[in-house]
């Protein structure tokens, strides 16, 4: 799920959900109806009149770009004084940019260019330097502390999710009608009920993604990615460079390096991975990575069709090779899909005793409509027992609703700006926002197909506009942007004993959110880092 | 001087210097006619009776591709049994290459790619891999042990030739009259020799340029750079990429990763700028790089003579900063003087008690002249004790003459093939081979000018010919090469106090010297590394 989310896919195609009709709506937090999920947001409501109440912190002398005396090695007190960065001396961004892109380069922060021809056919040719943020983003600590405090448990309420079949196939019955692929996933999990299948060993590789609503100071989560959570590795590198540079400009930004958060995601995920081949006990046995496109070394869905087999105990054989350790890099949308051959790969795998990361319970507990349901009253109730716990995570639920709640539905035709509608499937960029609300929902409405239960609608939140400096193509744009925070977390289990259960790292993803006079701009996306304050 | 023969700036251009006429050329080292300095050599030659004498060490298993106890983390014996790159299974050859392209795209071994437009306007924007080769290069150890024993002796000795004024004028008085190059640099120096300049603190980052002779065993030197020794950086990566894809296919490729030699090139250079700063004492001066185009934190020639200015007490003053050492990353070649505002500040900085790497003695104790100079009988005697040290030197020296000794000048005409003229001027690609000699040595007798100063006569070297596969713009490719072994040199000296003399790390440089039935193709040079036998 966490591809079709990815800033790199919004940054260099173009953005084509725009927030159209919120302009002139009201602001209602207590009515909980906001929310930019997928970076399609608020942009133009927050225009003209935007306040300039988010800046990061960059203290005074980085202004005047004083000379300090060189040796000097101590910043002083930690500072926490805020200046926009858009009135950063030009002459410094510009040694900023061009040392962050040299050190993008030396350190592998890079990613094919899609206006280079050769890119995308071999690595290694056509590369440019990630869309990055110039400076880390600031961050309330305290809503960081809560953010990783959360993952484990989140964790674990996927795996005891997973757990309930059940719950899966009733949550999701209706979904299953209209949409396809969900129908698809839940086959196979259905097979499974049916052979009783136990996967001792699970793994989950999670992402949960949040952002923080400036009318109530929450931190909601927009979504829960138990499939191909990205950016683990280039996330890490942000964090880095933007370390490297607080370090370089000390006498010119007067900032704690260590204020950005140690970010370890791909390693994090490199042990899991490496765990869990260690519990399954072949030492013969590879990790295997379905992946999208033809590349070596790893598989497509089709090529494990053509080359997998079942042995009699349950191991998974791929091209000659044992498979301890299956993780989905693809499989996540519909497009994964192309033939029947796919869909025969997803079931053989499942039916092996070898790892997924995820399993298909885990994939589908990680559905729209399952967070929908998670929310519902009484619902986390059945999977967690510890109150405190319960209470954590439903401090972080944004609004959910089914489209059978007629007057949420109601609501949303009449306040169409304060929701999102969004559609069961994965894969990004499907979302419905403003005016297109209302018309979608009055569709369905007149339809009356049942089709309504591929969607869910969702509280519109109303994030923070900051002004950053982000570097795209070589150039740093100065922008109001809005940003989400991603928090990866691993999970491992053999039997009942659990070998891992932990935050791993995050990612922060910032997005152009700011209009021009002649109308919404495109927006980009790049990846940043926090800075706690 | 490095800059000009690297395997970059020939890989990305094409080449044209070809060995048009030696095809039928005698091949007689006794009389030490050879030399392919600057890859530009022994294509032709070889062909098409090329001798498969020239192989890595790949062990059988390889060609077999053969499946092995995933487990297995002994390989056994060491193994120099040696097999063909170009028999190497071609799916073996594909996953190498696959995964040593994701290598350098996560570790930097990049560089701009030309064929994109942006590349070379910022830094992080239309990169490409490295040109290298997919393997490490065979080189005996005792030629590696060789090289390394006598670089120390180098620096030494340029340190040494450096002090003596007299030899550098009188040596280069003819080149003078005839290359304007030289003779700007002649004039810093006797400006430094009439003001009697001392400089205390003498930093030397060399790089000598060996060949294998094939007919006589021997480790000729090429060149000696005393300027802008290039690619210490990207040089340690390919050895770290070439022990990385030995170490991940161990189960196909039999050899032994601590056989590619540990080259820490880029920190020994660091630390030798790093402790030529301490030793000049102010904490508040800067390092300087002077550099070739427009680029931040750096200073061209143009603007250190716009910005700089000299202290009373002899300190280098560059926009307001004080600098402790300079280092010449440009200033070898006269493409690089553009105007009298280059001299100036090239005068300006020698004049200064900053530490120069290298200073105007230095650079000319590293040209051509000064090569063939000291290669004459007992003037190496001149400038070091040691008879030992002496003998070492003298063995890898090449045969090496000027245009006024008569008899070698006719035997140049008359076996033109056995020699390579090489002009005084540095940058590259200027040298001058085959029936080229025959007609340039003829026009010069002609026109009696003196112009025969400008230009040496070196013997021309016909180093081994191997079987490489070599990685350019994603794609391998299997090619009879021939290879330059570089061993970089640091020294740092400051008065009577030796601080730094030691070998620094290497370059392997790799060039493709095939030839097609329609012609000889252009060939490229790669990076590479490595691996003693």
């Amino acid at each position: 799920m966490g591809g079709g989310h990815s800033s790199l896919s919004i940054s260099q195609g173009s953005t084509t959900c725009l927030a159209l009709s919120c302009a002139s709506s009201p602001f209602q937090p207590q009515e909980s109806q906001s929310n930019s999920l997928n970076f399609c947001s608020a942009a133009r409501f927050l225009e003209p009149h935007l306040p300039k109440s988010s800046k990061i912190f960059i203290p005074k002398s980085l202004l005047r770009c004083s000379k300090v005396h060189k040796m000097q090695t101590q910043v002083g007190d930690s500072v926490k004084s805020i200046v926009d960065p858009h009135d950063i001396d030009p002459k410094l961004v510009q040694n900023l940019a061009y040392d962050a892109l040299v050190w993008c380069s030396l350190r592998g922060l890079l990613v094919g260019d899609r206006n280079s021809e050769k890119s995308g056919t071999v690595p290694g040719v056509g590369m440019v330097h990630a869309p990055v943020a110039l400076l880390p983003m600031s961050f309330p600590e305290s809503h960081w502390k809560q953010a990783c405090e959360v993952a484990p448990i989140f964790n674990e309420l996927v795996d005891r999710v997973s757990q309930d079949g059940e719950f899966l196939q009733e949550s999701l019955s209706r979904t299953k009608k209209v949409d396809p692929f969900t129908s698809r996933l839940l086959e196979i999990h259905s097979k499974m009920l049916e052979i009783n299948k136990i996967e001792e060993i699970r793994l989950g590789l999670h992402r949960s993604d949040y952002m923080l609503d400036e009318q109530t100071k929450l931190l909601l989560q927009i979504e829960l990615n138990t499939i191909s959570s990205s950016f683990p590795g280039l996330g890490c590198l942000v964090s880095e460079l933007h370390r490297s540079l607080i370090q370089l400009y000390k006498e010119h930004i007067d900032l704690d390096p260590n204020r950005i958060p140690t970010n370890n995601a791909v390693n994090q995920f490199a042990e899991a991975l490496a765990k869990a081949w260690n519990e399954y006990g072949d030492p013969r046995a590879v990790v295997m990575f379905v992946v999208q496109s033809e590349e070596r070394n790893i598989k497509t869905l089709a090529e494990i069709d053509a080359l997998g087999e079942l042995r009699q105990d349950g191991t998974l054989v791929v091209d000659g090779q044992a498979v301890a350790v299956v993780y989905f890099r693809a499989g996540y949308a519909p497009s994964d899909y192309h033939s029947e051959s796919e869909w025969k790969a997803r079931l053989l795998m499942e039916q092996s005793r070898a790892v997924k990361c995820p399993s298909i319970s885990y994939h589908l507990a990680g559905t729209k409509k399952i967070q929908q349901e998670l929310a519902k009253p009484n619902v986390l109730e059945r999977f967690l027992e510890n109150k405190d716990d319960i209470a954590k995570l439903r401090k972080c639920f944004a609004g959910l609703w089914s489209l059978d709640e007629s007057d949420t539905v109601n609501d949303a035709i009449e306040k169409p700006g304060l929701y999102v509608m969004k559609p069961q499937r994965e894969g990004g960029g499907n979302n419905i926002y403003g005016e297109n609300v209302k018309e979608a929902l009055l569709k369905l409405q007149k339809e009356g197909t049942g089709s309504d239960a591929a969607y869910i609608l969702m509280q519109r939140i109303f994030p923070k506009i900051s002004h950053s400096i982000l570097m795209r193509e070589g150039i740093p744009h100065k922008e109001q942007t809005i940003s989400e925070l991603g928090i990866y977390g691993s999970y491992l289990r053999n039997k009942t004993e659990v070998v891992i259960n932990q935050q791993a790292g995050y990612l922060m993803r910032t997005k152009v959110s700011s209009s021009n006079e002649g109308g919404v701009a495109a927006g980009f996306a790049v990846l940043d880092s926090i800075y706690l304050v």
